[in-house]
């Protein structure tokens, strides 16, 4: 089952054409991404120092389907999944809180874990796994060859 | 009584000593008067966007008493109070939610009713009054003569 | 020619990992757009008003192949490309400035021009066209279906 | 002399007033201050880490004069004086580069050298003893007893 994110737009998040400077989509995705991993009882503080092991985002995208505006009320649905032994993937849908039936936004990160001291890929360590079960399931397209593509299309 | 906001600290607040970086605090403390004001029954687009009436912010300070990290969690307890015909001002005081018995940050924002066809000063609206009602109080320490102190000194 | 911009990654930039927090890449990008967009002659606080037309980003992408710290001298090429009659693309190579041969990062937006009145896509207008002409060129490949498919692989 | 540093008004500073986001007035200053650190001949990387000593802001404070537009070319003077053996202030005045006779908006930060293994106040190391005496100048308004004052008041 997907996590469940809530957040209202913030006077901050806006810029002078009056909607959601675009990159700070992607900043409120990995909120719902920390929070995520929150409440997986993971400790915020430790998991984005770098210590032992970091997860460092390799690629990010999002597509914008309408403006958000200052006081919008967003639920973003994230949904990991293990995509590599060393790398999983975050997928975000992000919808208006009142009117559930189509995304006003969708985003993806791709992560890989990452040994602090030797700098080298290694495997996913057990709590990220269990976050993964956690939160990931099935109900994402699988892709043939196991690179992802283009999941999120044009806006028409 | 004080308008209290939870928030968590973010990854995307802190910065490369590990901690908060200062100016995100300010934005912290922006995010419950946001809170304070659609508690209140505005509407926060139009509140914000160009029209009739825009308080804009004169002045803004805040003070740290520790470093805040990842995940810590805040609570911010937010207090207005008119301080003119057309300004306001409102103190924030940042405790950790689980030892609220100091805080470990305070901040303070000064704000003017500018009319934004003329783009004159204007007497507080109705909203406004009925806000600094509802959360302000006498709780502040009044200063001799009840105008905010220049700590910066007017450019001559 | 591409357009070049310099940017020094300031400490803001930076999160608790030590490192630059994923999302502030595509905002340098986006200071690289306005730089190209004020060279060619535009009014940057009209451009971005929502006046007359407004030129949204309907999706991004961004690629990190190593990390980036704070003090690092970043050079950006951007190179923008017309895709529809309404629409157009940039594409970003980011580099570290004393080592321009392999970019440390790869991102993409794509835009579409809107009428603010009506709501509806328009076609480019002039000035738009006039600075494509400056900064864009033939050295992007060229897809065959006039869709972006994933330009930017994944790093090794 | 003080240290000058030049900025354009990115979109990104801006909010949906369509004017800059007040708390993002303190980051470019803080932009001013990383640049006066690197002229110096500071390395910035090593400088913000959590590695031997930090100077962590204690205070800050910005008033405003009048809105700031994106595009607006801005011209920000950086002065820092010693204020205790472990303490310096910083304190900024932001003009239009276009019209130099009046600031804009001003700022002040207040630093404090912190020994980072053991947590508590040390000396000002010499560098920064030389930023000072390369940048700073008794063109401030001396106050009373040295001592900055607290306008805020010291938390009980």
């Amino acid at each position: 089952v997907p996590f469940i994110y809530q957040r209202t737009v913030q006077f901050q998040d806006t810029d002078a054409a009056g909607v959601v400077y675009f990159s700070n989509l992607l900043a409120m995705c990995h909120e719902a991404y920390e929070a995520s991993l929150s409440a997986a009882g993971m400790d915020l503080r430790r998991f984005f120092s770098p210590v032992e092991e970091v997860y460092p985002i390799t690629h990010a995208e999002v597509d914008f389907f309408r403006p958000l505006f200052c006081g919008d009320r967003l639920t973003i649905h994230l949904n990991p999944r293990q995509t590599q032994s060393s790398d999983f993937e975050v997928r975000y849908q992000i919808y208006l809180s009142d009117s559930p039936e189509k995304p006003v936004s969708e985003a993806m990160t791709w992560h890989i874990a990452v040994d602090s001291t030797t700098g080298s890929r290694k495997n996913l360590s057990q709590p990220i796994i269990h976050w993964l079960a956690q939160y990931g399931g099935d109900n994402q397209p699988v892709r043939g060859n196991g690179q992802p593509s283009n999941p999120l299309g044009k806006p028409d």
